[in-house]
């Protein structure tokens, strides 16, 4: 089984050291991951600049090539320019912090999996549900076992797996919960500063903006002490409301 | 009606230009836009950097806000921070080149409107289907229009239009289309090349890879000289593979 990993948190953090390792048990890994965090960039790709590509070592011994391109770059990259062979196996994370509702649509990891799928490859994007002091123990061993269960069962064409694990020894996790995206989104709002020169600025910050009514959802599931899995397509189309949309009337 | 307007072109654009006049004959505008173009950013907010915001003149005359972000960026601080009054829409556009198919995940264009939507603000994205000569006339006239509808209609919360336009003369275009999103995609590669100083790098480029069984599609509509209305949600969950999904019966 050939493997393509990458991240968004970039090549030299932890998680995506932890998956590589795992996911050796399952094939040939191939790391192709961001050269630096890029964190919320959505479903990029650069197509006004250059990217370079440069081997990166760690621990002394080769283990990846880095990018100087975001998560949906690199994975492009990987297949089309870098692998011998076209990968069976998309695996992306292991972010460190959730991967929820609405926020799936800022997330970097997401976007790797994303790109992945798009590409008609079987795809996993894989997050720990936590910003402090993460255990990626049973994250790791989850990818494996599903990396199996895809190779086994594959997945809809387009279609690829959204996991978030919570941040617990794994004894403790109670199972794994089929799930839906909530309608969870940050609150956000801006700081505004000024800086050394007189200069006005604004800082992002928010909160996370729970949305716990729906019990199926991928956020209930976290909290409950479930890993969770949700399937994510493409087709953005709101086909409910095509009808009421087509009794408008519309002309130019 | 309080109407918000940005693009990813970047505020010194035609389209945003005359997006901005044809909107001020349905209330009041604010610009607030990307100070340099922004395209295939995704859904990407600015969070590891600060924002700067700086009034925009064109013609000698106050036009807008011009910010050092994404158009989700320009969407949030308009709405949060440069705003008196919440918008009643949020409008992106118009942007030169279709955003049809799964390029609507790459698009800068409709993650503006995007966020709009998120934010629960009734939110259109306009794009006109030509990079080079563009007539925006029926863009702007159509826009106008929908604006007015949508005043008075409402959009559910969470979903938004995406417009296309084909590049023709307003007394040419056959009508209007309520569409769902094509697998239409692009099928890029990478052009390996070496730098003056003997550096490898790669450039993206890519070709449109159009899909057209589906007659009911957004790509469609635009070949056969028509408007294209799409709505947009973003539950990504993919609900028919769920049954199935349950039947790995998962465990850690």
């Amino acid at each position: 089984m050939e493997i393509l990993i990458t991240n968004d948190d970039g090549i030299y953090a932890e998680g995506i050291s932890v998956l590589a390792s795992a996911l050796k048990k399952a094939g040939n890994v191939t790391v192709v991951a961001p050269d630096t965090q890029r964190s919320a960039v959505g479903h990029a790709i650069t197509i006004a600049d250059p990217l370079r590509v440069v081997p990166a070592k760690r621990n002394g011994k080769f283990f990846g090539y880095a990018a100087s391109g975001t998560p949906a770059d690199c994975v492009k990259l990987g297949i089309k320019s870098i692998m011998k062979k076209r990968p069976d196996l998309v695996v992306s994370g292991i972010n460190l912090g959730g991967n929820l509702g609405y926020n799936v649509l800022y997330s970097g990891t997401v976007s790797g999996a994303t790109e992945g799928a798009l590409l008609g490859i079987p795809s996993l994007a894989v997050s720990l549900d936590t910003f402090t002091k993460p255990d990626f123990t049973a994250a790791a061993a989850f990818s494996l076992k599903l990396a199996g269960m895809v190779k086994k069962r594959s997945l809809p064409p387009g279609t690829l797996l959204n996991i978030n694990i919570p941040n617990i020894a794994a004894s403790r996790i109670k199972g794994v919960r089929i799930t839906n995206q909530s309608r969870t989104s940050f609150n956000d709002w801006f700081d505004k500063r000024t800086d050394p020169h007189g200069n006005t600025y604004y800082w992002m910050t928010g909160d996370f903006k729970p949305s716990d009514a729906d019990q199926a959802s991928d956020l209930n599931a976290i909290r409950a002490g479930y890993i969770s899995v949700t399937p994510i397509q493409f087709d953005l189309t709101d086909y409910k409301f095509i009808p009421e949309l087509e009794r408008w009337k519309l002309t130019l």
